[in-house]
């Protein structure tokens, strides 16, 4: 099984750096105060498609061959991935097609056109779009971006945590939301190069815990079920590259409920004055149940996207 | 009377960069497609401070002599001049001192008090908040930074402008809400030197309108009361320095109604997804007043920050 190396890590800052501008690293006083540890958020919110997929997107479509850069490429989502693929294939002249299934986010699929990709709806749910993708990738000779197992896509994911040493090379804890776990696999291979005392931390949902259960179990276990407000967070079947990381590497994982993510929510809205969606507010929502081990630390939450739509951000506000 | 240099702004951008990452210049397609020009958003809000004030913080302390800087600093303030000022003078190591009157944001001030700040209640508005000031700057020996007449602060806050330049070198058009006039000074300073044929427009609330008239009237007006959900643009007295930059310099001025400033701020929610103060939302709340002169053009709109409490935001949700 192919996995993620630090050195391609290493050569994805250059070429992500050629698209994206480096996110910031805050600290925020009164959350310190509150968590009773220094408390960073690294901003993956404010890169320019809303979110860190962006990173592993510019990556990838940097290595595809020029003949198949030429073909296009095609891949299957509900949000983040496709813009970031939809963003990164604009940003090469490449052509995207994205299938999405019936019912999905409008706000997030005009987001993904507006960035210049065909938008297919297709299928009752994610399983259906996907067999669609996977023959119209035969048919019209497209590159399927497997959004969790795609190394370039991870390599690039991975250049978040390089920037969080740069910026705070005295780093103990990394806190980050595990859906997919390309964000989680990229803290872990970076800080065991960098420095294996650093504390690599994942959040999941309680009611997508494929990821969580599989490490306890220490066997890959799948849900019946991933339904969570944090779509970021919503996987039900572990893949094997990302597991064997995180299963190897990951210093602890806690799981918070619907309503600690919501109240993450609150607390990034109040405490940092930004909106995150479900994944984004995990570590925050996560964070106090961390507190005895992390006591005084320097500690990075990555807020991983900000895509929230405005009718999930009322419910959230408790006001509909 | 002094005022504004471009060859102060050029030289506070590298001070500035010392202390904050450049903020990012996002386009968004969508936003484009709806008001008929490329629409950027320079993301002000993203300032450690949560607002583009703290660039003018910082040049100031730079500049200000080292034996007023064992002595300390003072200033009154209702928000984000406050978490400037709180914020560079821990950078410096200054003691500062700040005075707000009763019944202001608490979460503002607990900002300020996280930054290191000595906060001081007084007084039941601002004026009488401004008296102490006064008279503790004298019997304390602590150095005055006034918030619209202090030519570091607006040198400092100009470099915003300089950076939407070297990001965005054909810009046509920079929108930007007028509240005491040093974001726009910036911008007229900076595309004077640069590009005269750039456009400044400005934006303020038909609560809190006297700049504009003032501009309207060509002579200095005052208005008997400023009372607008957007407090950075609550001014009820423009200050000489920068009205006669801005009357010289504005290409054009609109006035948005509270209606609209709340409409902005949820279309930053929905567009963006980033959370915007009533001042930060005036430029997305003036835009399409102005959709015929700019038409195609490349406009930046200035955000200037995003310190907005979660009541307001509720309430502007139309949910409580």
């Amino acid at each position: 099984m192919k996995t993620l190396r630090f050195q391609d890590i290493i050569a994805a800052r250059k070429i992500v750096a050629r698209f994206l501008k480096e996110t910031p690293l805050i600290h925020y006083p009164e959350l310190s105060e509150r968590l009773g540890f220094q408390a960073y958020i690294k901003h993956e919110n404010h890169n320019t498609t809303g979110s860190f997929k962006v990173r592993g997107g510019v990556n990838f479509m940097h290595h595809l061959p020029e003949a198949q850069r030429k073909k296009g490429v095609i891949t299957a989502t509900r949000g983040n991935h496709g813009q970031s693929i939809a963003y990164a294939a604009a940003q090469f002249g490449v052509k995207a097609t994205v299938v999405v299934p019936y019912g999905n986010n409008p706000e997030k699929n005009s987001a993904m056109r507006a960035f210049g990709a065909e938008l297919i709806e297709h299928g009752a749910d994610f399983d259906q779009a996907l067999a669609l993708c996977e023959k119209l990738q035969a048919e019209r000779g497209l590159y399927y971006v497997h959004p969790c197992m795609e190394l370039a896509l991870f390599h690039g994911v991975g250049t978040y945590s390089l920037e969080i040493f740069e910026s705070l090379p005295d780093v103990d804890a990394i806190i980050v939301p595990i859906g997919g776990g390309s964000g989680c696999c990229g803290a872990i291979t970076v800080s065991k190069a960098i420095n294996p005392n650093v504390k690599v931390i994942g959040v999941q949902a309680e009611n997508a815990s494929a990821f969580y259960r599989s490490w306890k179990a220490g066997m890959r276990i799948e849900t019946d079920s991933c339904d969570t407000i944090a779509d970021g967070l919503a996987t039900r079947a572990p893949f094997p590259m990302p597991l064997s990381i995180i299963k190897k590497g990951i210093h602890d994982m806690v799981l918070v409920s619907e309503a600690e993510l919501q109240e993450g929510m609150r607390s990034a809205l109040r405490w940092t004055h930004n909106l995150a969606e479900g994944a984004g507010a995990a570590p925050l929502a996560g964070a106090h149940k961390l507190t005895d081990m992390l006591a005084g630390k320097n500690v990075v939450m990555v807020m991983s996207g900000g895509n929230l739509d405005t009718e999930t951000l009322k419910s959230v506000l408790g006001t509909c």
